[in-house]
């Protein structure tokens, strides 16, 4: 598949301003941002030159997966041998520097991955390279300089091209179909673990992800008490019993060949209560002035204050504890991904950024209640990306 | 829940062996190894002094998770703030140098990883401080040395305690709950896809899983001609559609508290052909094979030999692509994991290592069949974990 061309030109555009040679990246998401590739393992590197030409490093065993979603100049390289042991480190070392030899980067100035990073989990166990992509650089070449550029990644990656939205909007149809199933698989007596596996079954088995190379997620079902924990990081499921009378909140990270959605969806067990109306209602409220406020050239933190006083109206403002969302696409949950819709952000919204609106109550001891949707900033205003 | 001795003065003879003041330690396998504690986003650190001394600075959000798995000494910190916004980064600078200069550390010999790691997913998304935590502690300490310990962790994960063994063993048991379904699940007509999302939900859906914190997997299911490719670093589980006549392989990596197994069996959809037939006769006997030759003071080289040998006898030896097996615990797959079960190892078996025995036969174009189990080393022999 080709380069995305909006992509291409955008990264160039960085470069250029940043007065970089080259960048190499073997994050797989940034290696994904560089080149259309998600690599499984984690051990690819992307090399992005000032002339444009974009060159992969690929252990042979995911060449295939590399050849079909981008049109990058791949060398593989082999990540071990049956005869010969080795670690990723020793098999990259010679390919990274001849390949750095080949296209004249012996003296350039090239920007890295250096500081505190967030991936997703692209499969079930990934390496890093931590420092050693930089001392192979250094040790070959010493007239290299080599700068972090994590925050020119970050605010790269806020923005998404025509193309990566159409990505987004496959993934986001494909993840409706574990949602689908919460009609059926919330019932009293399952355990959290039932339910969320069973909504997991759906979401794999729809065949929606036939557009997708690797298409997988994470269910995780939360309820009554536990469902007021999910104010933190991340979602837990436990085993405990579904009653009658609980909220049962849903959330899911599913991923499209490295483009992630970050969703939640709260239903009550039976006839809700009084409450549980109120809190709703509220909550959908909030959503609807939030996505109201949508549109470039607005301060992400008025989009939080859109839906904050509405729940502060209805009396919920303490209950509200985080903020309304953070950038989405790139990685499923990432509180520091661009723009940040919260209180303090200075962020400002473009036209092709994504990110989550959840707005959400929790009451400690009781339950907690939270709709998350994924959107994308347009011309005139906002689309939800998580129609359902 | 206490510390486990056996691990914590295993740890300690080796810190004094290499002269260490302490280890400081983020990646979530690594806490989980210093401390009993397996982070969930990955921003937790441990610091395990010289006078055996364990302290975790742990997000606020994973504090109940952290206390309910070890009795390190708790420090919590806030990842985030409603009305401020930090990153991981700034969040862990104060509390790190503050805790560093409370016990002494600011001139000390430190260990910490640096070079290449490997990590299994403890989460939907995790995050990494790459070389974030050693700029913070030389800026603050200039006094102090790091040192790379990675190849130090790498053995000290090599053999397992009893304690740490014992939980492995309730992962596996967890883990045959998916394999149990292979018989409903694998049937003519259904896509690959179908049959892995099942089986995932079976295995979700455990009541066993009670024991554990957290209990998760990832099951993949690759059948006829996409079963060769298994001979790859990674799974994948694509759309086909399963035939009858068709090999199916089914591989899993599923996870309890940070344990994991990494297990594979393979089905014939029908009645086996005598092909089949004789790649499963080759493989349970060099399995065989492999098992008599365990026992600790045996060469890690020689189990790879004596299952290669009996498959050579075969005619498979060609198509026995990779090592007979690598450590297994800390991570699922980890082809660096000692012991390295391969034909250039230099490994050794200890008492107490986890690894796994992989023998396979994989064709080009028509298909693959492995079975894979994780054992463990005892006194006299070995263990079978995974006895289904």
């Amino acid at each position: 598949m080709a380069i995305d061309p909006e992509r291409h030109s955008r990264i160039l555009a960085m470069m250029r301003e940043e007065k970089l040679d080259a960048l190499v990246c073997s994050s797989p998401t940034e290696v994904l941002l560089l080149t259309g590739y998600w690599p499984v393992i984690g051990t690819s590197v992307a090399i992005f030159t000032r002339e444009g030409e974009v060159h992969v490093l690929v252990p042979s065993d995911e060449r295939e997966i590399a050849e079909k979603s981008s049109s990058a100049v791949l060398t593989a390289f082999s990540p071990g041998e049956l005869y010969a042991l080795t670690t990723p480190q020793t098999a990259i070392a010679e390919p990274l520097t001849s390949l750095c030899t080949q296209i004249s980067l012996t003296a350039a100035t090239i920007g890295m991955e250096r500081e505190q990073g967030l991936q997703p989990a692209s499969y079930a166990v990934t390496a890093s390279y931590r420092s050693a992509l930089a001392d192979i650089l250094r040790g070959a070449f010493p007239q290299i300089e080599i700068r972090a550029v994590d925050t020119l990644l970050e605010r790269l990656k806020a923005s998404k091209t025509v193309i990566e939205l159409e990505k987004m909007r496959v993934t986001a149809m494909i993840a409706s179909t574990g949602f689908d199933a919460m009609t059926e698989g919330i019932r009293p007596g399952l355990r959290e673990a039932e339910i969320a596996g069973f909504l997991q079954m759906n979401f794999e088995r729809t065949s929606l992800a036939r557009q997708m190379q690797r298409s997988y997620g994470f269910f995780y079902c939360m309820s009554g008490p536990n469902s007021a924990t999910a104010a933190a990081a991340y979602a837990r499921t436990r085993q405990r019993e579904v009653c009658i009378g609980d909220l049962v909140m849903i959330h899911a990270n599913t991923c499209g060949d490295g483009y992630w959605t970050d969703i939640t969806r709260t239903r009550t067990v039976g006839e809700p209560s009084e409450k549980q109306t109120r809190m709703r209602e509220a909550i959908m409220e909030a959503r609807q002035a939030a996505l109201d406020s949508i549109r470039p050239g607005v301060h992400a933190q008025q989009v939080d204050r859109a839906a904050r006083s509405v729940l502060e109206k209805h009396g919920f403002g303490p209950q509200f504890k985080h903020g309304l969302g953070h950038g989405v696409g790139f990685a499923a949950a990432n509180t520091n991904g661009r723009p940040r819709i919260h209180p303090a952000s200075p962020d400002i919204l473009e036209v092709g950024m994504t990110f989550n609106v959840e707005p959400a109550i929790y009451f400690d001891e009781y339950g907690g209640m939270r709709h998350c949707d994924v959107v994308a900033v347009t011309n005139s205003g906002v689309e939800v990306l998580t129609q359902f």
